[in-house]
């Protein structure tokens, strides 16, 4: 892919978001690109290629979406920053690529990647325009995205990411509390009362609560792994509990 | 590796290809350039240290094939590259590196790819002379690659090549079908018949066989891994059976 | 992080120097970043994140060494690139980060790898003053590093760091046996004598001691994993022993 990207755009800078998204899970793409978009740079060009569907009748799709570029399948991917993009009431561009002159002139049935995302992001990143690589759509697939749960006394919330530390963000944002600290997080037996304010507060080996890097909650073990601690998975309900 | 070159030329867009090769697996680096080389650019240098033999008598080599450059040790992984070009009727130039003037000063016993390869490949992308930096020879080692056998009723294919996902390729181009639909692939007790066109096609853990991104047969598992599910390795042998 | 980086300094080459550091292993992490610096050009930035302190009351810090920048947590990943200044004679300059001009405009709790570090590294790969960044401090934290022990017939020596292959460096320089082949290396109940030139002259599944690409002893296993072999670790310590 990146040999293909620079014998088009020889000056391109070229980032390797993530590799460790495990194998055809879209909905960890989602928030990963999700939770990186915002720091780049405008007219940055995102190709993302989490693609069980490959070779079937999915469509290739490249998005204009709050200054900068995304180009994969339409699978669902894009959801979470189509659904920012919306919410500020900024346009939305999606576009079904059909112009094989943006393309590799033969395209493998096994790695689009390759073959249209990487010469298409590349052509994007070049100059050329979105409008000329095919049909402006308005259906792009989306995910069923969780979304916390309002309760009597609190809300039944979700893991939504656990990354590489085992480090679990839900889908509640710690704005939600309004400033409350008296509230217990249950999740799998276990009762965590209390947020701290970063892991170093508490000794090694304690579940804890903080407010992760994108001011939602996440539920880590200090030093360790709260994943394999607590045998979670993305999905998992955790209910949050206020105090009366 | 990329601070010298970096020093060396400043202007330099490095790649990493792959670090997923199986330590000393001459074989699997070998393959693994051989799939990427046409998808990057003229002038491009390839440094490859898949190097069992550093600090012994192996020679440390430099080539010019395809109009893109290749450095490393003499241990053969560049044969298929190099099968290509003389298929091809292409020029071959491989060059014994002699030249000090363009290693670093010190050269560990432990480290070419820091200490002679990477400064040699960057001379080169800065415009080295390839000539400059030794002596021309015809000898570079070259590994026996497996290749399909003729039986009565097909081939004894061998799997040449496993990727991260488990998909197992073949040494058997789907051109050697000639259109034929009407085929067999017999390993490790289990059989596949016919060809899908995408993993899409099949429900997940569905045994199946697919023309791969390089228009090879590949096996692999829907959604899983062929290589765990088969246990197989690479050089295991394929039967490919036509119907009389 | 890069997203961030290349968002102020556009034009900036990004160069990953390793993930694969065990998980708030300062230690580590300093004896990588100290295997590196050499190699890289005047007026690089390293910006390293191994930061179990984030958060918490533990300073950011940037530093100007040997020509270069170091820019991260102030908890004492630096040490022996500061010795090595101090070795030399040449000038140590350490900031204790505080102009928040150069940082994000939102800082996170849990990521000043992002927020922090990678906006003062850009900005000092783009030309800012390390002057105007904050104020000059002469008390960085210092690890305790491991040094040799003379005894009476040798040296007590340690793993200083096990790289991804299994090989085992000792903070023992080759450079003290003055040209002596006469010695003996004990640990974990083995015991090896002599050195060799490279690990292709043993036999695959030898254990040998080699001398590594930065002059220091190296433990390794032919072809396999010394740590592995041994069940060793880090800061264990090794018998070197000369014959009389």
């Amino acid at each position: 892919m990146k040999g293909v990207i620079y014998g088009i755009t020889p000056d391109a800078r070229i980032v390797d978001l993530t590799h460790n998204i495990q194998r055809h899970n879209v909905r960890e793409g989602a928030i990963s690109v999700w939770r990186a978009y915002p720091y780049f740079p405008q007219g940055t060009v995102h190709i993302f290629v989490v693609d069980p569907g490959v070779g079937t009748r999915r469509r290739p799709i490249a998005a204009h979406l709050h200054g900068q570029y995304f180009v994969g399948p339409d699978n669902g991917l894009l959801t979470p920053v189509i659904v920012d993009a919306e919410r500020d009431g900024k346009t939305v561009e999606v576009v079904h690529l059909q112009n094989q002159k943006y393309w590799l002139e033969k395209v493998s049935r096994t790695f689009h990647g390759r073959d249209i995302f990487s010469p298409v992001g590349a052509h994007l990143a070049g100059g050329a325009s979105l409008a000329d690589m095919g049909k402006f759509i308005t259906d792009p697939v989306r995910l069923e995205l969780s979304r916390p749960v309002i309760t009597k006394n609190g809300w039944e919330a979700h893991i939504s990411v656990i990354d590489s530390f085992g480090n679990m963000t839900l889908d509640l944002p710690a704005a939600a509390l309004d400033g409350r600290t008296d509230v217990r997080f249950r999740l799998k037996g276990r009762e965590v009362s209390g947020i701290v304010e970063t892991y170093g507060h508490k000794p090694a080996g304690d579940l804890v609560v903080v407010v992760d890097s994108e001011e939602y909650f996440e539920i880590a073990v200090v030093n360790g792994s709260a994943k394999e601690t607590l045998n979670a998975s993305v999905g998992d309900m955790v209910e949050v509990l206020l105090s009366e």
